[in-house]
């Protein structure tokens, strides 16, 4: 049983993408501006996500992020940030540093160099991490993205670690892709406190209604407001004309490389070039995907932070 | 052209094999003896490879275990780190601290996390490598494992960066596990200076006939004095009777994860049940495993480091 007294994650969280500067380093200016429009829109911080480019910074760079963010006054307990890496060293410095600053969880990647690896040893990874660290407030969700890692999280193993680590075991964000796959977890798992959330918005109403935390999205950088706003009202008649409208925006973001295309329609909403840049082995959109990105989510009406946006800058 | 006044590294390497202490951190002498042993045999030294569960390490503990190599005074131009993350800033970090150690050169995994990126991204990410090394006597051996990484290196990106860094791309490992594929690496830049080594043994005669620089093999651990002693005596007429005997024994350790298996192979040959740790996700053997390991080794006549081991330990 979890000894924390931070509240639980719930609802929206978007993998905070991260700008960065001509000479490559994070801007963290922007970065705060970010999450802060993100906060105001009622969408958590997963920052150092997939979309963050988090494994394309090193740890030393992650916890000056991290700090930057807290010391703009953004609460920790609005936080997930990624911690996972191959070596157990990084993962659990990152880790002991969330928790530290009193964030409402972690989301860890299993290592995911070697493939083909045991349940075993997965639960060994984990295992490890959660000694290394030693803090009863650790909030652990797992993260399991296959088509990336190629390193699954299987049913048998969160069963298993929540065995050994009750309270600790938090959650699960699911980005197989596979609604079959969040059912199951949804089902076995969801009635004992343990948290699922959607990888993507597409299955919002349906992990909602499922019993579902919440959902932790890409496309929440983008459409933050539209996606908070159909996890606040899932239950109305609407939800499902709602859910059609939101899914035709990520298909289009969903055409190109994603995280290009969240920071071309950043730059381009917000009239910030500087925001275009990734690193590598990510590199930016091409002037034709650009023009014919902006073209498609034009003709759906689709807006840079529309939503709550002028409230919250009206704050 | 490089101004590297170093030799350039030739002959069999191997992806030297890390030790752990029962707490899980890399033992010191266990790994210098393992070194010693192995340059004993006129095997090089490529260690923080996929082999030596480098990915499974931070920076911080591969640096150590590079300063107590050469502390103990082995000979840093035998030696080919990887220094390959998916970040720049440890990848930069490790590839400095290795040249200006004066190693013969760094092994470098493409960043391995996305997958599907472009060749302009893996472009951008060796070429930001070496710009932060910032050093001229800097000597890169792409690594190419595409059944590990999922992100190779192609025949395309190669000759980019050839043309780009000339002297500095200096040569490749190849792990694809496809000869074609080798004998296209050497077809097309073997004549450059651009060093092509096999990723296994299996491919040593073919390698070296068609002009390669030597093999970075796995098993070379275990079986050192027999491939390096192919690799000396490729030409004479025996050379394809030993090869297949070396296959022999290689194909034995692939039946089971081979870093497990090897390390039960150092553990009954050295009689240090010390040597069976591995570090999470990846697991010892179990006993049947282990038993079939030993029971095929033992009817083949394999020994431990056979071979110049006997000269070595009178040395």
């Amino acid at each position: 049983m979890s000894v924390s007294l931070i509240p639980k994650l719930r609802g929206v969280l978007s993998p905070v993408l991260t700008p960065f500067e001509a000479d490559g380093s994070p801007s963290v200016p922007r970065f705060i501006e970010h999450c802060r429009t993100l906060l105001n829109h009622d969408v958590g911080l997963a920052i150092f996500g997939t979309n963050s480019e988090a494994t394309s910074m090193s740890v030393k760079e992650k916890r000056a992020l991290l700090d930057a963010v807290l010391a703009a006054g953004m609460p920790a307990a609005r936080m997930m940030p990624g911690v996972g890496a191959c070596n157990l060293e990084d993962t659990a410095e990152l880790a002991r540093h969330a928790v530290t600053a009193g964030c409402g969880g972690v989301l860890v990647l299993p290592p995911f160099f070697y493939k083909g690896v045991s349940e075993e040893g997965l639960f060994r990874s984990f295992a490890g991490m959660i000694d290394a660290v030693g803090d009863a407030s650790l909030r652990v969700y797992l993260y399991h993205i296959p088509a990336v890692t190629q390193v699954g999280i299987s049913l048998a193993l969160i069963e298993r670690l929540l065995k050994a680590f009750p309270g600790v075991i938090a959650g699960v964000k699911d980005s197989s892709g596979d609604w079959d796959n969040t059912a199951a977890m949804l089902k076995e798992f969801g009635k004992d406190g343990f948290d699922v959330f959607a990888g993507s918005e597409i299955a919002l109403v349906d992990t909602m209604r499922h019993g579902g935390a919440g959902v932790i999205s890409a496309t929440a950088n983008v459409n933050p407001g539209g996606i908070a706003g159909l996890l606040h009202d899932w239950k109305n008649d609407d939800a499902m004309a709602r859910q059609a409208a939101l899914n035709q925006v990520r298909a289009v973001f969903g055409q190109f490389p994603m995280i290009a295309a969240m920071k071309a329609a950043m730059a381009s909403g917000l009239h910030d070039p500087a925001w275009d840049k990734l690193r590598a082995p990510l590199v930016e959109l091409d002037r034709i995907q650009r023009e014919s990105l902006l073209r498609q989510l034009d003709a759906l009406g689709f807006q840079l932070y529309r939503g709550q946006v002028e409230e919250a800058a009206a704050h």
